[in-house]
């Protein structure tokens, strides 16, 4: 193999290369000044400690195996990388033999960034697992209060108008483990898990219902899987005319099995389990079905003991995903805090985060684009100094809700209700670096 | 397994059931009305034609086997349906035995949607293979005309602040295929395929220069892969000051293989290949370093006998992907036009779409958010009377560049140039809905 015509360097002594670690600069006292100190003040840059990794030489004499011998051919279709071979969804069983495939895998979030998450990674959540459907085969009907009862095989569907919404699917169950009196000391993916974000196309409901014309008394639609749980749910007709689709394709590629192959509802913002997987059927209606997923599960249970039914839109919520519970803080020092901001309601508008427990907070910033219920990553510098401390972000969305702490949502909810929870999550730093939940 | 409280309507005949091909209503004509007919006229909604299938009982007394049996259970890392198994890159080694792993995989563009790529799919670029790299023994140098060279492991470039820019990556040899004398009859994933899109997330390089300390003179950088290929670029200084970035992520996980892992340099809008995969150094100079990378290929041979060197930045460039070569239109009546458009120099403001080989145009409607340097898929109804088409798109950037023809392209460049073809593709479709390469 001819090699370069430019030589690598092999006269880089250890001495004369110095380990990057966000040394003292220019560029990096204004990353300073817009970071969050123990206190929220602009710490020394003499404090910084180095990362203590072997400052030998660099690039070296020797070469590594891989720098010196052909590597691996292309292959049809790719796979990550071995050495990350620990980034898995983590896959919990709800019920074992008696009801097969139920239960739920979520997104290791906290080894993740940006804000799409990979199909291979998107969380999933099955009642009677995965269907293995032909599309060949597969059938979407849509009847009830219309003119004129319509279906449409894959292939039709295929033709028609696509459109495109890149947004979160988040599980009316997410976080549901912040919920019990004591927290959990659990990673990001166990607690939080039940969150991906997606670019979905698909075809826009409104054209189908048009073409099947809506009968003038209907108000609502249920929408029924192909899986064996017949997991089905009642939607508002309003949600077919604002922004629902039909989808049939994620990140590029036609829809997962474990995520509705050959399509699902998808309606932006609303409860997970309402973007219903395998769709088969839409039955419109005067009044909602109250299917069992709607009435033994998916509802809120009310600190005055009441249950509210049917509040499908998912509060306003962020986390902070690195550094996070069982992870750890590697050493005093700067850090990025990063984490993940969303809404049902439309685009997040502002993430503040603090590192003392509420009590201060600096604005972070927002990644763009930031787009209406969708994923929203957010950013800031950390100054860490070692002393303990409390981490939490809390998220703003353009329609002025604000993330409620846990006094807050719980003067809500009784203590039994395990949805809907987007009370602001708390992180403690242990003077050792170790990250646990805690609840504040 | 307990069955839905809404039990699945069994008492539909066929006979009741439309089969939804959008068929004339309110929304359908509306959708007509912004069509693109065989020469730019709204087509009569009369003159469309079912598409022909089988209009039997939709859901049927007897239930497919995936609705009565429970699902497989849930995965840890998910894939695609084995309905999908065709969906693949294609694999085209270049060289064979004499240098393993050197060639291509690309992108299948005809089968996908949205803008986003599944990292499964992401089209490959190899020069010696794919080198297998354990991410604790890598690094990353710095030097050359800096204050203080540096070397940066990948667990300390993990603790720099990251950004995302979600963008296209194409091969500077993109499209060659379409500069040969006779068109290639061929699918859109040979010609076109190595193209992709994603959001890629990473530290942004002019930090980790600004930590170096840049010498004055200093005005170009080598990028330097640690493949045994040690495939090597130089690249304009003003670029890691613009948006240059070391990406660690990309749609989320970390990069692949074959992207790059542990981590590449991410160059938007550039050529392919200067988004080093594997980057193991940067060393900066006063001047290009003349690599092989950079004089025995990837530079553009004129008309006029002259070759441009160091011309990085890809041209305004569009392409119909639904329908494209070796695909066929099933019918006449109404489908959709749906393609990708880019360019190096920013934002897409405009596609327009001919049916006709370019004597009328029509515009399309772009797919929000358009980002700058990142696919844009962009979207046209089109009623096809059934008479023979040529099928074109023309994009425009926010610079005002036009996506040139076919006849202005080879008036630039020598007959023997393989790279930037950004020219006008033109699909033809015949009477029998076959579609073909064609030059025009």
């Amino acid at each position: 193999m001819k090699k370069s015509s430019v030589p690598v360097r092999t006269d880089l002594r250890a001495d004369d290369v110095v380990v990057g670690v966000m040394e003292a600069t220019r560029e990096r006292r204004q990353f300073l000044k817009r970071s969050l100190g123990a206190a929220g003040a602009v710490a020394a840059v003499a404090a910084v400690a180095a990362v203590p990794v072997r400052a030998a030489d660099p690039i070296g004499k020797d070469f590594p195996a891989w720098s010196t011998t052909p590597g691996t051919p292309m292959r049809s279709y790719g796979q990550p990388s071995k050495f990350e071979e620990k980034v898995l969804r983590t896959v919990t069983p709800s019920y074992g033999p008696i009801s097969p495939g139920t239960g739920t895998s979520r997104t290791p979030l906290q080894t993740l960034n940006g804000t799409i998450t990979p199909n291979g990674l998107h969380f999933e959540r099955h009642h009677n697992g995965v269907p293995e459907i032909d599309p060949a085969q597969h059938k979407l009907l849509i009847h009830g209060m219309v003119k004129k009862p319509l279906v449409f095989t894959v292939a039709n569907l295929l033709r028609y108008p696509m459109v495109s919404r890149t947004c979160f699917v988040e599980c009316a169950g997410n976080s549901s483990a912040n919920t019990l009196p004591k927290p959990a000391q659990a990673n990001c993916a166990a607690i939080h898990g039940l969150l991906s974000g997606s670019e979905w196309t698909g075809v826009s409901l409104s054209l189908l219902l048009d073409e099947a014309g809506v009968e003038p008394g209907a108000k609502w639609f249920l929408a029924e899987g192909a899986d064996s749980a017949a997991m089905s749910r009642s939607v508002l007709l309003e949600k077919a005319y604002d922004d629902a689709i039909i989808a049939l394709y994620q990140n590029g590629e036609r829809i997962r099995p474990e995520q509705g192959y050959p399509l699902r509802l998808l309606v932006p913002g609303y409860q997970g389990n309402m973007n219903v997987k395998w769709l088969r059927r839409l039955e419109l209606a005067a009044a909602p079905m109250h299917t069992k997923d709607e009435t033994s599960k998916y509802s809120l249970l009310l600190r005055d003991g009441t249950a509210r039914q049917f509040d499908f839109q998912l509060g306003v919520k962020s986390l902070i995903t690195q550094p996070s519970g069982t992870l750890n803080v590697p050493s005093k020092g700067l850090h990025e805090i990063s984490g993940l901001a969303w809404s049902g309601a439309g685009r997040i508008v502002k993430v503040e985060v603090s590192s003392d427990g509420g009590a201060n907070w600096r604005e972070a910033v927002l990644q763009g684009p930031v787009l209406s219920k969708a994923l929203t990553r957010f950013r800031l510098p950390w100054e860490w100094s070692g002393a303990p401390a409390m981490l939490q972000s809390r998220a703003t969305d353009e329609k002025g809700h604000v993330q409620p702490t846990r006094a807050a949502w719980s003067a809500i909810y009784s203590p039994a209700n395990r949805y809907h929870n987007n009370m602001i999550q708390t992180w403690a730093v242990a003077a050792d670096g170790s990250v646990s939940n805690v609840y504040l």
